[in-house]
């Protein structure tokens, strides 16, 4: 049986968990679980962990820590007790060398007693609060992954870890721009407040229509650019630094944990 | 020479880092470098730093991280850049086996390469906003150490490390329980606003007057008693696991950042 987006647009997290582990929902989950915090992994040996641990805390905005694992222990104990982070995502990359090596609807062969799991917020989780405010978010009216980008901002560096701020834009009216920061900025814990308004050369991004990762959104006449720090950063940085073996949610396919917005 | 709390009160960080390395202030740091915030220290092994940073990342509140140094770097780069934390603090204290063996004003022989630095966010930087408002800081008045007592509150534990929360305590006026609530609540980063406002039996505290670090503060007449979360937490974690060696700062001693309040 496969679920349907209306069916999990009110699940709770434990819905969701147990639909992907029966793989019945394979499927991004933007608009699922109305309210629930949902979170980016980055799943590496411990031996890795501590600077990926600084470079997470030394760059908030692009990695907003929900939890770290205890080493070997696939249950994220405090944010979602219960879950297995092996089989409760929709999908799964695997990450060798610094490349991708492989895509997965589950990674219970490939688990070892040494792996420590990041849990960091994710900014789907905001779209909510714009839109429960009256704001317009286009990449949800367009039904679309919203446009990712690699900025010429350094993160600050941790060990072995390094890379340049990645970031989403969304499209907003000018006179909905100061609501749209104000209600982002209130929710560090997935990205906060944006990282830059109005001018994309000024991140060094020459073409919006170009972007690294999703779709490319239509903004509405006077619609004015904002950019948010993306959860894509600590992942492009551990690929970055060519690590042997990074286990990540695939794209937009986010783990749903039991924190309310 | 001598340095006189006058002379430091608006010293730069840099002065007090250079008057610690000459030891010329072996002083509490309490009043001093006026705006700076000022950390707690707890410098351990790096076998030990990916569960300690575990547990502080699971206990903000008492454990708010300002910094982790990069492995057997003695230099905060990102927040006192400069600054030699083997020198700069006025006193240090060293645990061995879960148990103060030794204090002393620099640590360079003990330095090790594998050391990681933890710095966390100290309420002394809290208190010159209370002042800064108009609000008593009883503590302040009565120039003594504010009064520190374990709770019956259990931390998050993570990995080895586990204890009770630790908590200041300082009397208020009812009437200015909400300013101060507030004003610390916008300041996680020195352990943010109160964990409790009232009664102490609900912590487990049954006789404000012993202490278990710090003075007795005497009340005034209609004075409530709030707690915060207390920086002497993670450094009693890190006895209670009994670990092999920890250097911290000692009592009232800070090691005082580049951040600004």
């Amino acid at each position: 049986m496969t679920m349907t987006l209306p069916q999990m647009r009110d699940a709770t997290p434990e819905e969701m968990w147990a639909a992907n582990r029966r793989n019945e929902w394979n499927r991004p989950t933007s608009g699922t679980c109305h309210g629930y915090v949902q979170a980016n992994l980055a799943i590496l040996p411990a031996a890795d962990a501590l600077d990926f641990f600084r470079f997470c805390q030394r760059n908030p905005k692009p990695c907003p820590i929900l939890e770290v694992t205890d080493v070997g222990d696939p249950e994220p104990k405090l944010i979602a007790p219960g879950a297995d982070l092996r089989t409760d995502l929709p999908r799964y990359r695997v990450y060798r060398d610094g490349r991708l090596d492989d895509e997965r609807t589950d990674i219970v062969d490939l688990w070892r007693d040494e792996f420590v799991a990041f849990l960091m917020g994710c900014s789907f989780s905001f779209e909510h609060l714009l839109l429960d405010a009256g704001l317009p978010v286009r990449n949800v009216d367009q039904e679309i992954n919203g446009p990712v980008y690699v900025s010429n901002v350094d993160c600050t560096p941790a060990g072995r870890f390094h890379g340049k701020l990645v970031v989403s834009m969304r499209p907003m009216p000018p006179s909905l721009v100061p609501a749209a920061a104000t209600i982002t900025e209130a929710h560090p814990e997935v990205h906060g407040g944006p990282v830059h308004v109005g001018s994309p050369d000024l991140l060094g991004i020459s073409d919006l229509e170009q972007p690294d990762w999703g779709d490319v959104v239509q903004m509405q006449p006077g619609d004015v650019p904002m950019f948010w720090a993306c959860g894509v950063t600590p992942q492009q940085a551990a690929m970055e630094a060519g690590i042997d073996l990074m286990i990540s949610h695939a794209t937009g396919h986010m783990f749903v944990t039991r924190l309310r917005v």
